[in-house]
């Protein structure tokens, strides 16, 4: 919560949630991991929020970006960034969607199969490819599956199946989960893709450039390190698995960068109890799983709640949203602490919310209008 | 899938995975409605399916309708249903809204708790209430929580409350879970309402009204029973509990009324393994949980899928959406049949989608557009 969001929210005419991005902080957050990563460049994660305002600031700061479809190629473009600072970093495309980004200038594309290497070897020929490896995601809040990526003892096949096909064998890519707080998470796959440089560099082809990807967590209730201990950590993990052949580095923050500059104000709709003795109160909210809080999905993120009643004793309470789902309950199973004075039609501050909120808004769903926001 | 839907499908030039919506399984299911239960009015479930095309057929047919918003009642009225038509079902409503609905003519509101009674006691005076009680929801697929309803126990308290406030207590509402395999669901549910009946005609006061609520299938991949055999279900329980002084009912059947007509169009994107050695393939749409497959959430719905290659050997499948979100996994638990000749570029065809897609698509996720739809 910054001053700047304050008053911006005190001077708030219009009804409805709103999400509020500060953009001084995006820009501090920037900084920062320029900072903690010298010799790494940035590769913000536009699906974490994808805004004009955010996209062009970090345009200006020098930002190169990662994307997941040509319609966010396309935005950053806009934004002023050139196709060289552009990564296609989706495993999953369509081939006539990789004609397209190549026609934009795109030369940067993630692969995790050798389906997904004929696709880009055909519609981007020459272009960079790196391979995604499997990692655990042991550590991370927001949970990590299998869907991306591939072992790496399959990676070298299919890095050197591209190296066949004309494209350049660029390097290696993994993501060790999602508001990940373990500044350690990187070193286990930073062994597994030195491995993979060496068997690469075996087999006659070298590979350039390790992608980091993202993880960088945001502070939600609990304390996070540093962006600086995650450099620091990741720095040495590299000297030990990379000695004095350091690779090139990218990094994908897209939560640590905005997580953070962002508030969503809501508004408590209802405040009742399922039964006369009920010992726990069910508090509504105007927004919910459908309206921008998915990632409340299975509990898993939690995030800070301010109330204009915070000082006053606490019970827990759960927290629904208010469409007629009933499966837009936000927390329930460790129901969330609330002020006892609470009242319907308080305004509550939502902090931490200044990633994956917008973008994942129902377009519609029971007749309620996507999240409202402001980068300012 | 219909011979409508086929034509259209064939005669499609468009990019990107669509929805198409025969209107004349729409009509079909609302006359099935209306013979299985001919004295039980039908307000559809504008949430599932809130097209103009939908609620204009509806609303000729001389259907009602169950509104979650103050956009969903702008939709059923510019549809050209008459205010006295609509139900403002939604338990937790603004009291703006519920000004706003008293202005457009809604003279009908569900609550669960005193604190809501006085809301619309205050913002549509004299309107009639019913009150939603808790139903267990066993043997319906898409889980539902404690988030709607009181206990029933309370329900009269409740409906006093809304009597002594000038409203007049008009009945009960339940919902037995969506999809409800069992057409016996509701047996107990009505047992309590006829409880809550008797109660409050011994506070001096009677009710008149017993909603049904939804929860009427659509079939997916088992075959569910026919409306006749939940209209027969239902008049037996209602003889049981309520004797010869059978109330006034009413159903609000969404899925039941929209889900068989529908059909996605979606192309595969990527097969793949994760290793060499790998025993599932990984088969990646271009729609998934964020693009209107929301409620494949935790595998509840389980969509029958056609693909050209039907009658080819079949393996197990993971199946997944398009985007860059490790929790955009459709099915892993248990993995998708899918022939062994499928192949990146083939269309498919995902039934059963005609609820529940659309408005739950996100609205730019991964810059990915909402799910298009077309209602012929």
């Amino acid at each position: 919560m910054t001053e700047r969001i304050r008053e911006f929210l005190r001077s708030r005419r219009e009804d409805g949630p709103c999400l509020v991005v500060d953009l001084e902080v995006v820009r501090e957050n920037y900084l920062s991991f320029a900072r903690a990563l010298p010799d790494t460049r940035v590769f913000y994660a536009v699906k974490a929020n994808p805004s004009p305002e955010v996209l062009k600031l970090l345009a200006g700061l020098g930002s190169c970006f990662d994307t997941a479809s040509v319609a966010e190629i396309e935005m950053a473009l806009a934004a002023g960034a050139t196709p060289d600072r552009i990564s296609y970093g989706n495993t999953i495309k369509k081939e006539r969607d990789i004609a397209r980004a190549y026609e934009l200038g795109v030369r940067l594309y993630a692969v995790d199969c050798t389906e997904e290497v004929e696709k880009v070897a055909r519609a981007a020929p020459g272009s960079k490819v790196f391979c995604r490896i499997l990692c655990d995601g042991a550590g991370a809040e927001w949970p990590l599956s299998r869907k991306f990526g591939c072992e790496p003892s399959m990676a070298v096949d299919v890095l050197e199946y591209a190296h066949r096909l004309g494209l350049e064998a660029y390097g290696v890519s993994f993501h060790v989960g999602s508001q990940q707080a373990n500044t350690e998470a990187w070193d286990q796959a930073l062994a597994s893709s030195a491995g993979i440089f060496r068997e690469c560099a075996e087999r006659g082809f070298n590979l350039s450039m390790v992608n980091l990807g993202g993880g960088f967590p945001t502070r939600y209730l609990k304390d996070v390190p540093a962006v600086e201990a995650y450099g620091a950590s990741i720095f040495q993990a590299l000297c030990r698995h990379f000695g004095n052949a350091i690779p090139e580095t990218i990094i994908e923050p897209g939560r640590g960068m905005v997580g953070n500059a962002g508030v969503i104000e809501a508004e408590v709709v209802l405040i009742s109890r399922k039964s006369a003795d009920d010992d726990i109160r069910w508090v509504y909210l105007d927004i919910g799983k459908f309206g921008g809080l998915a990632e409340t999905m299975d509990e898993a993120i939690r995030y800070p709640i301010r109330t204009p009643r915070d000082g006053d004793a606490v019970e827990p309470c759960v927290l629904a949203g208010p469409t007629c789902d009933s499966a837009d309950v936000l927390y329930e199973k460790v129901p969330y602490p609330l002020p006892v004075s609470l009242s319907i039609g308080d305004k509550i501050l939502i902090e931490g919310t200044g990633a994956y909120t917008t973008t994942y808004s129902a377009v519609a769903f029971n007749g309620f209008p996507p999240l409202k926001a402001y980068h300012i």
